[in-house]
């Protein structure tokens, strides 16, 4: 399904995309979204610096995220627009918004509320495992732990609600 | 292009995914590619911690990643595996590489030759431009450039090569 947007401003928010060197050196927004109508989003700890996650933004998540200051994402798994932390509190404050190159990702840095994490199995980040390098000799690279114990437990925030996870 | 790593290996280098738990809290790199066999991949400088880039990996480019140290991607502009750095000499060696909570992001932890740079315009992060918050008032979000000047002259690197930036 195609992330369509919904707001109903009467401007444009997003400037046309008219020639590579108006999106690479000029001064509009004018984003690219892929097939589905979405923008990939780089979020990190405006404090730490640390990678929290990558999110997946529709128009109207990102026009959202600029005009409120608050992290908005598309939610693929349950395609909706997701203010992040209506569930669990765990607000992103958008610090600085900036745009890739050719304007086809976004990089948030932003100020988490509460306990500071953003990973829904319950980590500070979602890249909470690293991968051994040099390379599988016989099988699957095995992940190694960063982080020894979770910020908060997903039961007592996210309740029955369905694992976001898809195989 | 070059051969695929794939047909001389005996061993397959990534695991089944075979359930939400698995995949979430296991030790084995179960990666998830999207339709076009591709999965996202957030670059930083490790010393700095600066975001440089959002690329992409096939099989073969984060196998080759892992093998090697060094960062391979999926070019998809010139539809090849991309070892980067061969033209510019800019390559990215890696200190760090980890993997998300669903297995469907890569975050790359690099330390990169020459200039320092990674970005095909010549800036040293592709993420050179921060995005006006609380508007837009009328029309398209404003940029600011974040860097006050190029770390090289792309026509003194890449010559008459087609830029990847596409509209």
């Amino acid at each position: 399904m195609r992330a369509e947007r919904t707001d109903r401003t009467t401007s444009t928010p997003f400037a046309a995309r008219v020639s590579v060197e108006q999106v690479e050196e000029g001064l509009a927004l004018a984003p690219k979204f892929d097939a589905d109508g979405l923008i990939p989003c780089i979020t990190t700890d405006a404090s730490t610096s640390e990678v929290l996650m990558l999110g997946y933004m529709n128009g109207e998540a990102l026009q959202q995220t600029i005009v409120t200051g608050e992290a908005h994402y598309w939610s693929r798994s349950r395609q909706c627009l997701w203010r992040k932390g209506a569930t669990s509190g765990l607000i992103q404050e958008v610090v600085e918004l900036r745009i890739d190159d050719d304007q086809d990702a976004v990089w948030l840095r932003v100020k988490v509320a509460g306990s500071g994490a953003s990973c829904h199995v319950g980590y500070r980040s979602c890249f909470y495992r690293s991968v051994e390098l040099g390379g599988p000799s016989g099988g699957p690279a095995q992940l190694v732990f960063t982080e020894s114990r979770k910020s908060f437990d997903p039961k007592d925030i996210y309740g029955d609600a369905p694992n976001p996870t898809q195989l």
